[in-house]
């Protein structure tokens, strides 16, 4: 249930709405907006009798039922686009398409440093590095674990890139949050709850990648699960789905893109290092992935592609990365104008 | 096995060639190229004493051995891409991108005209409409047949579009080779073997649509029947494939492009409207289409599609079309100045 | 819409019923029953005048609308399974379970009869083989045509198994009908709307194979083309569909048995070889289909699999063939026990 | 790499074997039988030499490279059945096909010692219950918890049945161990390699089921996590895989079976509520599991599936489940014969 008060309502007004919501036997789980509060309202069974109470209140504007299973994180509970701020100057979401660079595992002091100084020089903005690592094979590298995040936030100090790393154990969300500004959600944990809860509860932007084989609404319902347990900073990530399609590693749904942006306020990133596995393919879905709006991409690169302990065949040398910032240039002054525009009509 | 001869190779040599090939008792298939001629081999068994016997002779420069499937739709046969001239000033897989753009299916003289002035108008050089529709109840609307081909024949003539419709049956190849500038084969009989054998031993340019669940290598195998049965002339066409995800009609699988692009010479068009099944998402991903590098787009457009027989729901509006064609003239400015750079590179 | 008579109608009434039907122009598509007969409509736009009209005939027992898609092949339509008479003992969807079997292509004399001879000894009903062959490379082996043809007929009169072979253009359905009982529409031309109308036209009996990604539904429609084009003979097929996994050649739907039985009255069979792609499977799924409720399997059997032109890693060697039928004569038991308590409850 | 020691080796030999072994910087993982011992090595990097030391050693058999990607779980590392032991009777991978019963969730106390009293009666060797509940909304019931647990272990105690419950989290293993005999890890957490590992380090055994979109070979590697980290008692469990057919809720791989048969020593269990979704499609997919050889079934069943919190649809009443079990006896019989059949040629 949403309920929307009138414009300008005191203090006094929404705390009588809530009263009033708390009486019915529901929960208040979010109060947004300035000029115009709207209460988020979570609660079973039929809401039927409160919607017509609070209707009766001259304070309310509108009470209304949510028929989407996602609630928070739904174009009716907001309709603009939530910004989400990274570190002091990074918004995702907002007026610049974000660009996230690194390689796919931390695994070095060097080639982290590395990396940092070449991406953030061709004009990434977030650093990317796993230091946890969910490997198929139990004999894989897992990562340098703690010691990669402090490589990280090392490279963050030095080069002034915010970091985004992946969080792969709700045991470890204190562990990660100290290091990273943005906590990542891989594919395989999409659906792992508990892990969910837990990144509600902490304060940290999170980027939740959507599973091999989720739907557009289950990675909604997921993105819900940590809104709802009081992190509104979510950013979506489409990474490929699985397909019966071999010939890359994953199949890129780009038109999730457009989907979800109708569907959420949520920002959306594309991850073409992922979805295709292979890094010729990665410039042209960069392209793609600008045009057809989509809030930013995080692209895998490395000082040497052939000599990186994981997903080398889909990372970027340095000076590809580099290249292909310089290829979307005329694209991304396309997708400024595109939101420039959307702004003014809004 | 594909026999590249020297440089100015005289017509005696090709045929000394030529003779030697078929005393080994293969076929010859194919001979390309001006200047530097390239003769297409067919055969089975090994070819090894065939190989070294034509490499022992000067004319010859390199003989080879093709490892993928298919041969004469490979780069290795051909590595610039193919021009498919439509009619006299339409080149697809050239400089321009083209659009082919009108109804799903052919309902009356009024709204075929309509739909060609209009999107004429908006820039597009093709019209397309159904004049026999695969439909997967045999109670739905089947099409007009011959009576919608002649409707088809006089829009291009009032227009000056060229005309893509789609082919059905082996048996109505003449039929519709009759009045029809490109055949199209619909996803449904893209491994319709007699089909595309009958479409290979005619002349006319062939749009194959890749099928709800083939691979890209399957497409191109396809592809190679049209061609190995005689028609250089094809056409590859993304239009979605089928996978769990069901918020669009189907996924589109838009990395098949730059895919396609490093293994064929054949040009690629996308279809917005089978890849969504939703107005809406139409135009996202025609952007996104001209960006990664199509080299045309097949967007289904109706005067009325609330009252569009078939795919209503997909259709945009004409002045919806015309408003797509200016929202990417941007990018294709952009995909414009890239086949030039691309041009000059080669 | 459906209009069930009185039992014991008359023809006279039956006559009137029909004309009352063609007066609101509508098509009388099917009688059914002997007892109790049952009218199928065919006819687009709202028929609720029509049945008004109708249920206030006397004779009348009740007319329904048929909400699913498919009329014909639905159970609304009929609710004891269709038993087809194949050649002149053999009953798909009777009290017996028939197993097809034989080799992938027709490829000699030798080869087709000693498969003949060995199936036929195992207990076999119909011999399959392929004289057209749907191949995914235009240079792969396209079948023996005609003359494999005439020596499946061969085979018949040697043995007296009933012939099954793959028809695949609208073009060839007059000369594989005069050679083949049953008429096998590949899983690639499922959607091949052409040939499934020449098929309802033509009168032999059809085994309609589910396509690599359609849907049980979109397998239903199909077989309606076939009835709605007058042949009610139509067997359907599950060969597994095209998934993500691919340590199997296909992923076998083995549950659609139990969800057609719930939808029509069409027989299903299983084809283990196509399924699984690999010999050591084929036996194992052979157990699950009987004790599932198939009607039917259809298996790959071939003298010399290891020479086989087409699908040797598939095909059973004729020993294991006979294995195998040994291997599940204790689940054809406990099969022919389940469908004789079925028809004493029915 | 995988050593075999001659028969009857002694302790000093084995321990030398392990000596050189340590001094090539490789890991014991594991050692393995009485009469014939078979040690386990994990490490990586070039093992020739180390292979080619053991083998000049007299008590040393072969030393084998693994080439699987998965080594304890291989066939090639135990060749005969895993034979799991639960409780004091009850032998998963034996003699006996195990079925495993009992509600989606824990209710309530009356609820699940009604169900388990029933289907101890039908024949169930172990309960089903979940206790924390994975929920693709936030909104919905996530189980009793803690409280569950012990409704689970009074149950066990009442009726003398195992215990089967899902684990969702690594922080949650210690409290879960404490009441379960079978720690269950979902569909969604097969890829959760935070709790893979800690469920290693607990000795308890581990039904994995294979994810929605995970390979057969995935599943082996997520199995090997867990025996990798100390722990073999692995019990796999296919309950569908998520196609693009929507009639039931997933599509069961049935053929995983004999599949896994090939590769894996580890027993496997179907599935069917899950599978199917839908509770008329759970009994021929019993039979059918029995049929291809399942080590055992693991079946919803409720008091009152009606009033379900979860799962309803899918949930045999107990009455259903006690039918089912008397459907499946005579498959049941023969099953027993079958592996009576294999035990005497092994």
């Amino acid at each position: 249930m949403i309920v929307s008060m009138k414009r300008f309502a005191t203090k006094a007004e929404i705390d009588s709405v809530c009263e009033r919501i708390r009486d019915f036997g529901y929960k208040i789980h979010a109060i947004e907006g300035e000029e115009r509060v709207v209460i988020g309202v979570v609660g079973v069974g039929d809401v039927t009798a409160c919607l017509e109470s609070l209707e009766a209140m001259d304070c309310v504007e509108k009470a209304m039922r949510i028929s989407a299973p996602y609630k928070f994180v739904s174009k009716e509970f907001r309709t603009g686009k939530t910004v989400i701020k990274i570190g002091s100057d990074v918004d995702i979401g907002g007026d610049d398409l974000v660009v996230m660079a690194g390689p796919c595992s931390v695994e070095s002091e060097k080639q982290i440093m590395e990396s940092a100084y070449a991406v953030a020089k061709s004009g990434a903005k977030v650093l990317r590095g796993g230091a946890f690592k969910p490997r198929t094979s139990p004999y894989d590298f897992q990562g340098m674990a703690e010691e990669g995040l402090k490589l990280l936030a090392k490279a963050r100090e030095a080069t002034g890139l915010a970091i985004v790393t992946e969080i792969m154990s709700d045991g470890e969300v204190d562990l990660v949050a100290e290091y990273t500004d943005i906590m990542q959600v891989g594919a395989r944990n999409m659906q792992n709850f508990a892990l969910l809860k837990s990144l509600g509860r902490c304060g940290r932007p999170v980027m939740l990648k959507r599973g091999l084989s989720s739907t557009i609404k289950e990675l909604l319902m997921s993105a819900e699960y940590i809104v709802a347990h009081g992190n509104p900073n979510v950013i979506l990530c489409e990474r490929g789905i699985r397909t019966f399609e071999t010939i890359t590693r994953n199949t890129c749904d780009i038109v999730a893109v457009p989907v979800l942006n109708e569907l959420t306020h949520l920002p959306i990133v594309i991850d073409p290092s992922h979805a295709t596995g292979k890094r010729s393919l990665v410039p042209p879905l960069c392209r793609a992935a600008v045009a057809i709006g989509a809030d930013g991409l995080i692209v895998e690169a490395h000082p040497c592609p052939e000599r990186a302990i994981s997903d080398g065949a889909q990372s970027l040398h340095l000076e590809e990365f580099d290249r292909m910032m310089r290829d979307i240039a005329g694209y991304v002054k396309l997708w400024k104008e595109s939101r420039a525009a959307m702004a003014a009509t809004v």
